[in-house]
């Protein structure tokens, strides 16, 4: 079958595609596996077609990142205002922040973070990309739970959490976590929505 | 001048500076740099003295972290006692559980644990020994506060607490972070003190 779509659109289409097999291949398969060569051939392209997209091995795993960022930082935006009030509320925030910097896109990320730790010119490259997220999301975190991050008390708290959420993504790496980490995400958002409740604007209203 | 020490002494002191040394190549330079012989030209032994104490890559590593995951338990026994109450007993008890888990050794292991991620076998070898790392730093962190921790809310906020550790271990790898840090340990030191303070059996001797 011939593909109708316009030329640019298929671009696109193929450019998402090896993006994402990109995150998959360096979350399963680690760093040094993850060569142009193997992501075109996991991605179903030619090493040629992925060069004409990405030059490098560096600029495509860059590029890879900064596209699934921006994917999860438009699932955070999509998800409907929490409804309720304090700790259900907290909760189901804390739990949406904690899928988000978790799973395979952590995993992938790991892998980068690991080989700059050793390496200047990749750590330039990656920090100001892994800043910008970070700064998505805590903003984020500030509209979905309803609070003056003015405030540094709150901002701090703000901050705590999403620290929280990275150690969360670090302890599933090598074991499935998920039922311990279920029981640390209740028990510390009960601890937060306590300390927001007094500062939080929405604590008036209810 | 001759080493006048006991061959035991000599030996035993020859592998502490191996294990070290190990750390310390994992952390600065990585995984891949880190083979036995850049390792034992850092510590300025021969490839065969090396694999005199440990026969494979593997096993040096495993040692290297098996064995500094006890010093830093070491460390953390041989704190005083907390004095004090309150957030100020709260806020040293968490600043050295922060201290424990970060730093050098974090970084080292996040090298082991980035590979094992991609590597069942060694997978295999690292989950037991971080297992029992971190069931020794929780224990730990018990007595410390002198909490119950068979209260699982309180169980769960020790472990949240000491997944937030490693998160911020984390925020440490690529840029110094010393600064925010120390913030969010203060705030987030001043929430688990609230928390504990009405189920902590010290709560009633004050």
């Amino acid at each position: 079958m011939t593909d109708v779509r316009p030329k640019q659109d298929r671009s696109r289409a193929t450019r998402q595609r090896l993006l994402e097999t990109t995150i998959r291949c360096l979350a399963t398969h680690g760093w040094e596996t993850s060569t142009v060569g193997f992501i075109a051939a996991e991605a179903g392209l030619s090493r040629g077609a992925v060069q004409h997209h990405y030059r490098t091995r560096e600029a495509l795993i860059l590029g890879a990142l900064e596209f699934m960022f921006e994917e999860r930082a438009a699932l955070l935006d999509a998800l409907p205002e929490p409804t309720g009030a304090g700790t259900a509320r907290v909760h189901r925030v804390v739990a949406g922040l904690v899928d988000t910097i978790g799973g395979e896109l952590f995993r992938a990320a790991l892998q980068v973070w690991t080989v700059a730790a050793a390496d200047p010119e990749l750590r330039a490259a990656v920090v100001p990309l892994e800043r910008r997220f970070a700064r998505g999301v805590h903003l984020r975190a500030v509209r979905l739970l309803g609070v003056d991050d003015t405030d540094p008390e709150v901002r701090a708290l703000l901050q705590a959490t999403l620290d929280m959420a990275r150690g969360l993504a670090l302890a599933d790496v090598l074991t499935d976590d998920s039922r311990r980490r279920a029981r640390v995400v209740r028990a510390w958002s009960t601890q937060l929505a306590a300390a927001l409740q007094p500062i939080s604007p929405d604590s008036h209203a209810k």
